[in-house]
C-alpha cells in the first residue's frame, strides 16, 4: 500500500475500533492455506453458503458469550469438561472467520482466548478427575487435551500474525509448548502408541511445530520420541490401517481415527509437500478415506463391532476428509458423497465440491463390489462387500470375516448383514449404548454391550452349542482371524467364501455368499453355511431382519401365549422365544414386509446325522429390567448334527404401494432349493419360476477338502 | 381455416393416418372443461411436468397393452377384476392426453375399448362371484361398476367429438345408458342410500346424463330415482357430512369418500353454474376438503377409527380435491399442500398450484386448532385438534370425543394422539389389516382388529373392569355420542374439555386436554381424566408410545423373565406383560427417546379410596399365532377405587444429535405436579422449574357438580 506510514497506522487503528474488515489477513499455512483461503473468499453460494453461515454463526456466538476459561475440575460431559471443548472449537471458527472476512473483532477474541489459557496453563497441575493412565491437565484426560491442541493451533495459525511478537512470544513459551511438551514426552507411553490416541498427540504436536517453526517437534511427530521411526506418525500409517485402508475396529471407530490422520497430513503437505504424504505407503491415507466412505448404506456406517448406528457420513470428521480428499484427487465422484453430507468443509475443497454439486455436474460414486482386508499386512481376513445399484437404495452383502477388531470386536466372525431399498433388513445390533445419555449409565457401554451385543447369537452367524465364539475369550480371538478364502466377480454373481476353523473346537465353518444379479428380477442372495465335524453339535443360525412377517410354511408351528427366554447365558437369555416349528430338509420359507418391499426367505438343510430341525422365532427383552435393549426379533435356525450344510435364498420382491393401494409381487419367485453333494463339491439349484434357474457350484481344492470356488450359472429357458 | 374442403379433409385422413396430432380437439365440459384444458395446453414445467409425463405413460403403456376386455369372471383382486380397473384408468390418461396432445392415437385407442364393452355389455348376466347385497356385471359389487362409469364417461366425454355419430349412438345405447339404468334403477337400494357407495353410483348416473345430454339422469343423480330429494346428491351432502364437513367415520374412510363428491360437484359447477353447489350447505364440499387435508400429520391420516396408517395425504383423491378446491377459492396456502404431494392434478386448479410452487411463492398453509363436530346435526361429540408449531414437524394433539363412527369405529370415547417433531408419539393402533396383502387373510380385516385394534385398551382412554365401552355393543354404541363440553384458547394454552357417562354403566368420564404452549420452552400437554362413580372399579389407563425407554421412576419395580398375556379377552390377551411396579400418588416418570427427542410423562392421582396404584409395562404379541400384529408397547396406569382423578403432562424435551454427538436436556424439567380439589373444582399445578410454573383451573358448572370450563395460569419469576 502506498499509503504514509502514519496514515496506516491510523487508519489501521480506526479499523480496529470498529471492527471493520482489515485489507487482507496473511494466510495460514497448516491444514488450511493460502489456497483454501483464496478460495473460500471468493467463493459463494450452494453448499457452502450454508456451511460459511453456520461458521459465522459460531464464531459470533462465542464472541458474544465471552472468555470464559474456568480451572480445570469436571469430568467427561461436566461444566469445564464441556466449556473447554467449547472454547477450542470457538477459537478455531473465529480464526477462520478472521481470514475469510478480515474482521479483527474475530482475532482479537482468539488473541484473548488464547491469553486467558497461557495465564492459566502453567499452574496447572493434573487433573483432579483424572484417569489413571492417561490424565490431563486442562482434560480429565490427555486424549481431550490433544483435540484441543490440534484445534488450538490451527487457530493459532490463522491469526498469529495480528499478534505483537511480545504476545506471540507469551503464548509460545507459556501454552503451545507445555501443552505439546505435555502430550510428547509428559505422556511417552501414549505419543509412542501405534493407537488413534497416539495419532491425535502426535498430530497435535507435530502442528505446534508447524506453527512455530519447532522442526524438533515435527520430527518427533514423524518418527516418535527417539525420532527413530519405531513410533510416531509414519508407524502409525504402516500399522493402523490394512492395505486396503480398513481400520480393525471397524467404521465407526474409523470415522473417529481419521481425523488427526488426515489433518496433521494436509498439515504436512502444507509445509514439506516434497514428503508427498498422500503417497505414502501406496496412497493409504486415501485409501483410508475412501474405505470410511464405501462402509456405509444410505448414509449411515455399517455397524459393524462396538457401532452406534445412527452414525454415519455426515458426521465432521468426513467432511473435513472427504474435502481433503478432494483436494488431493480431484475426484469429481466425492461430489457424490458431499451432496449428501449436506455441507462442506470450509477449504479449498469444499468450496470446489459445492461448486460441482451447485452447477449440477455430480458425478455418481462407484461403490464397488470389494473385499477390504483386514490387518496390517492385509492377512487377518476381510470384510468383503457385495453390492448391485447404488448406496441409497441399491442391494448390499456384507460379509464380516475379519480378525476380532481389538477391544471393540464382536464374537461373530463369518456374519452377514443384508440392506436393500434404502433399510437395513438382515440386521446386526450394533453396540448396546446411548452416547452420551446420562441416564443410561452415564452414556457409557452398557452390561448389555457384553451379555447381548457381542455375543455370537447377537449376529448372523452360526452358534454352535450355544456358545460364543472363542468362548469369548479376548487373547484367543485376537489371535484368530477368519480367512477370506476367495472372493469372484463375473456377469451372473459376485461371490465371497469365508472360512474359519478356530472359533468353535472341532468345528471347521466355510461360508459361500453370492449376490445373484439377474436381468429381469430383483437381485437376491445365495447363502451357504457348511459345517464340517467329526462329533455332534447343537447348531443355531439366527438370522435378525427387520420388518413384519407376513407368512411362514412350518410345520406343526406353535405360537407361545407366554414368552420365556431361551436359555440363561451368552445373550440366550435376553432371547425371548414366541413362537416355533418345524423345519423341513429343503423350501422352509419366510417372508416378511420391509417398508414397501417382502423378503423371502427360502431354506434347508442337508446333513446326514441331523433328525429334526426347527425354526424359533424370538424376541429380545428377557433380563432387561433397565430397558436398554431395542426389541429386536428374528429367527433361529436349530439343527442337531455332526457335518451339515444351512442353506438359504433370500430374496427381495415385490412390492407394497399404502398410497396408491395395490400390491405386486406379495410371495417368493422360488420354487424349490435343491442342494446336492457332488465328486467335486455341491451343487444348489434355484428355480426361480418362469423357466429361471440358478445353480451355485461349489467347488473342493485339490489337496483341500475344503470348498474353495464357486460360481453362479444362469439357465433361461427363453 | 382457409384450405380447400378437400384439401382440409384429405390432410385429415393424413393426420389420422399418420397418428400426428390434428388441429384443435373441442373441450370436454364434465369434470374437465374448456379452462381446464386450455391451462393444461399451455403449461409447463414444476409439478406439472412430471404429472403430464405420468399420464402420458400410463396412456402408452395402455396403448401398447393394446386392447383387452376379458369376460367377467373373477372376485376383486383376480384377474379380470385388476384388468377392468386398469381399463378405465387407461381409457380417462388416454381421453385426456388426446385433449392434451391432439393425437388422435389416443382417441381411437378409447374409442376402440369403448366399441369392445359395448359388444359385451348388453350380453353380460350378474358378475358370477357376485357380492350377494350389491352385485356388478363387470365386477363383482356394483362399487367398482360406478367407479368404472365414473371414470369412463369422462373419458367419453374428451373424445366423443371424434366419434361418428352412429359410434356414438352405439356407445350410449349399448354402453353408457344401460350401465347408468343398472346403476340407478337396477339397484335402487344402492342409488338411493346416503352412504359413499350411493354417492359413486349418483356421480356416475348423473356424469352420464352431463354427458350425454340425459337431464332425467342429473336430475335422479341430484334428487334421488323418484325425484323428491329424500335421496340423491344433495341429500348425501346434507347427511353424510357434519356441519364442519367432518365424516363420521374418520379421515382414512373420508378421503375415499372424497372422490365422487368433489368430482361430480365439478361436473355440476361446469354444466349448471347457477346451481352454486360449491356453496351448498354454506359451502360444505370446501369444508369437507380441509377437513380431510387437517386431520393429517406429517403428510398421513390421523388414524382414527379402522385407518390404515401409511395413507395420506398423496393419495389420489386428494391430489384431485386439493385442485377443485384451488379452482374455487384461489386459496394459495393450498399449494402448501400440493408441494407435500408432490404431485398435481392435470386440471386448471393443478397447472395453478404447479406455477405457484415453481415461482417459490408457497404460502404456508395455517393449520388451526379446531374442534370439528360430529354428526350430520353436528351434535355428535367432536374430534378436537390442538396445535403449536406447523403440521410437518408442529406439536398435535388429538382428543377422540366423537360418536362411534358406525362399523368402522372403534370403541375409543376420550381416547387421544400426540404427535411432534414429525413422529408419531402416543400411537393409536389404526386398523389390524393388510390391505392387498394376499397372505394376510386375503387384505381384508383381520381377526385382531376385532379382538385388539377395536377395544378399548388399544386406545388411550380409560378401561374400566378390564371391559371395552359399552361391552363393543355396536348399537348401543352408535346411540351415545361423546359430548365435546368446552373448546378454550388464549394466549397460554388450547384445552379440550369431552365427557361420556354412557361407555361405562355407572361411571361418567370427564376429559381435560391442555396443549400448553410457553414461550421459552415446548409445547406441553396437561392430561386429567375425571372419574365419577360411586361403586369400586379397575381403572387401567393405557398410554401407547412409540420409542425407547430411557428410564422410570417406579418403585418396586420388577422386570419378569417370562412374560405372559394381561387377560383373556378385551384386547387383554394380546398385551404381555413385560414389567411392573407402584406408582406414588405423584411425581412418577417414565422418560422415552424417539427420534431425536425426549419425552418425558409425569403423572399421578387422587382417589380417597384408592390404595395401591401400578404401572404395568406391556407389549402386544400373546395370541397372535399369525404375527398379524405389530410388536407395539406402552404402559398401564391401574387403579382400583371409585370416584378417581388421573392426571399427568407430557412434555418432549432436549435433543439426541447422533451425528454431533451431542444430548442436551435429557430429563424432564417437571419439578412436581400438585393436584388440588377446590371448592369450585380442582386446581393441577405443574413446576416446570426456573421459576416457571403453570397452574390448570378446573371450574365447575352452576347447577351440575362436573367440569366444565378450564383455564391455564403461567406464573414467572422472572
Amino acid at each position: 500500500m502506498r499509503l504514509m506510514p502514519l496514515m496506516t497506522k491510523a487508519f489501521s487503528i480506526l479499523l480496529l475500533l470498529l471492527g471493520v474488515a482489515s485489507a487482507a489477513a496473511a494466510s495460514p499455512s497448516l491444514v488450511l492455506n493460502e489456497d483454501d483461503i483464496g478460495a473460500l473468499r471468493e467463493a459463494s453460494g450452494g453448499l457452502l453458503e450454508t456451511s460459511l453461515q453456520a461458521n459465522k454463526i459460531v464464531a459470533d456466538e462465542a464472541i458474544a458469550a465471552g472468555i470464559v476459561v474456568p480451572w480445570p475440575k469436571d469430568a467427561g460431559g461436566g461444566y469445564t469438561h464441556e466449556q473447554h471443548k467449547r472454547n477450542y472449537k470457538a477459537m478455531y471458527a473465529a480464526a477462520l472467520q478472521y481470514q475469510i472476512s478480515g474482521d479483527t473483532r474475530y482475532s482479537h477474541y482468539v488473541a484473548e482466548m488464547l491469553s486467558a489459557y497461557a495465564d492459566m496453563y502453567p499452574q496447572l497441575d493434573l487433573h483432579p478427575e483424572k484417569k489413571e493412565q492417561t490424565p490431563g491437565k486442562l482434560f480429565w484426560q490427555s486424549l481431550n487435551e490433544a483435540v484441543w491442541l490440534v484445534y488450538t493451533s490451527q487457530a493459532y495459525d490463522m491469526v498469529a500474525e495480528t499478534f505483537s511478537d511480545e504476545l506471540r512470544d507469551r503464548l509460545k513459551n507459556n501454552l503451545l509448548f507445555p501443552v505439546a511438551d505435555y502430550l510428547s514426552k509428559g505422556q511417552p507411553q501414549t505419543f509412542d502408541k501405534i493407537h488413534n490416541h497416539g495419532t491425535w498427540a502426535v498430530a497435535a504436536v507435530g502442528m505446534v511445530g508447524y506453527a512455530t517453526g519447532r522442526d524438533d517437534y515435527v520430527e518427533q511427530a514423524l518418527k516418535g520420541l527417539d525420532r527413530r521411526g519405531n513410533s510416531g506418525f509414519y508407524k502409525q500409517l504402516d500399522e493402523l490401517f490394512s492395505p486396503d485402508g480398513y481400520y480393525t475396529e471397524g467404521p465407526y471407530y474409523q470415522r473417529y481415527a481419521l481425523m488427526p490422520f488426515v489433518w496433521f497430513a494436509k498439515a504436512i503437505e502444507t509445509n514439506e509437500p516434497d514428503k508427498a504424504i498422500f503417497k505414502y505407503r501406496d496412497g493409504i491415507l486415501l485409501k483410508a478415506i475412501y474405505t470410511t466412505l464405501e462402509l456405509s448404506y444410505n448414509g449411515l456406517f455399517l455397524p459393524i463391532n462396538d457401532a452406534i448406528k445412527d452414525k454415519g457420513i455426515k458426521t465432521e470428521e468426513l467432511v473435513q476428509a472427504l474435502a481433503i480428499a478432494y483436494d488431493i484427487t480431484a475426484d469429481k465422484s466425492l461430489s457424490d458423497i458431499a451432496r449428501q453430507q449436506e455441507r462442506v468443509s470450509l477449504s479449498a475443497g469444499g468450496v470446489a465440491l459445492s461448486k460441482i454439486i451447485a452447477e449440477g455436474e455430480v458425478v455418481p460414486y462407484n461403490y464397488p463390489s470389494k473385499v477390504y482386508r483386514d490387518g496390517a499386512d492385509g492377512e487377518q481376513g476381510a470384510l468383503t462387500l457385495l453390492r448391485s445399484g447404488d448406496n441409497e437404495s441399491g442391494t448390499l452383502v456384507v460379509a464380516k470375516n475379519t480378525s476380532q477388531g481389538m477391544g471393540h470386536g464382536h464374537y461373530d466372525r463369518l456374519s452377514w448383514q443384508f440392506y436393500d431399498d434404502g433399510h437395513e433388513v438382515v440386521t446386526d445390533y450394533g453396540a448396546a449404548r446411548y452416547l452420551n445419555v446420562e441416564a443410561k449409565y452415564g452414556g457409557h457401554y452398557l452390561t448389555e454391550n457384553k451379555t447381548w451385543a457381542k455375543q455370537t447369537v447377537a449376529h448372523n452367524t452360526l452358534v454352535v452349542d450355544k456358545a460364543s465364539q472363542f468362548d469369548t475369550d479376548l487373547d484367543k480371538a485376537n489371535k484368530n482371524p477368519a480367512e477370506q478364502v476367495a472372493f469372484i466377480q463375473d456377469n451372473v454373481a459376485d461371490i465371497s467364501i469365508g472360512r474359519i476353523n478356530t472359533a468353535y473346537e472341532g468345528v471347521q465353518l466355510t461360508r459361500i455368499q453370492a449376490l445373484v444379479k439377474p436381468k429381469s428380477i430383483e437381485p437376491f442372495v445365495i447363502d451357504v453355511v457348511s459345517i464340517e465335524s467329526d462329533t455332534q453339535h447343537l447348531y443355531d443360525l439366527p438370522l435378525h431382519f427387520n420388518g413384519q412377517v407376513i407368512d411362514h410354511n412350518l410345520e406343526n408351528s406353535e405360537s407361545f401365549n407366554i414368552w420365556k427366554p431361551l436359555g440363561k447365558s451368552n445373550g440366550y437369555q435376553h432371547m425371548l422365544l414366541r413362537s416355533e416349528g418345524n423345519s423341513a430338509t429343503t423350501n422352509n420359507r419366510l417372508t416378511w414386509l420391509m417398508g414397501d418391499r417382502f423378503y423371502s426367505y427360502t431354506y434347508g438343510y442337508q446333513a446326514e446325522s441331523a433328525k429334526q430341525a426347527n425354526t424359533l422365532f424370538f424376541q429380545l427383552g428377557a433380563n432387561d429390567p433397565n430397558h436398554n435393549l431395542r426389541r429386536d426379533q428374528g429367527v433361529v435356525r436349530r439343527l442337531k448334527a455332526d457335518s451339515a450344510v444351512m442353506y438359504a435364498v433370500l430374496e427381495p420382491h415385490g412390492e407394497y404401494n399404502g398410497t396408491a393401494e395395490y400390491v405386486r409381487n406379495s410371495y417368493s419367485r422360488v420354487n424349490s432349493l435343491d442342494y446336492k453333494p457332488t465328486k467335486t463339491g455341491a451343487e444348489l439349484t434355484v428355480d426361480m419360476g418362469q423357466g429361471l434357474t440358478y445353480t451355485l457350484i461349489l467347488t473342493k481344492g485339490d489337496e483341500n477338502s475344503s470348498l474353495v470356488k464357486a460360481k453362479v450359472i444362469e439357465l433361461s429357458e427363453n
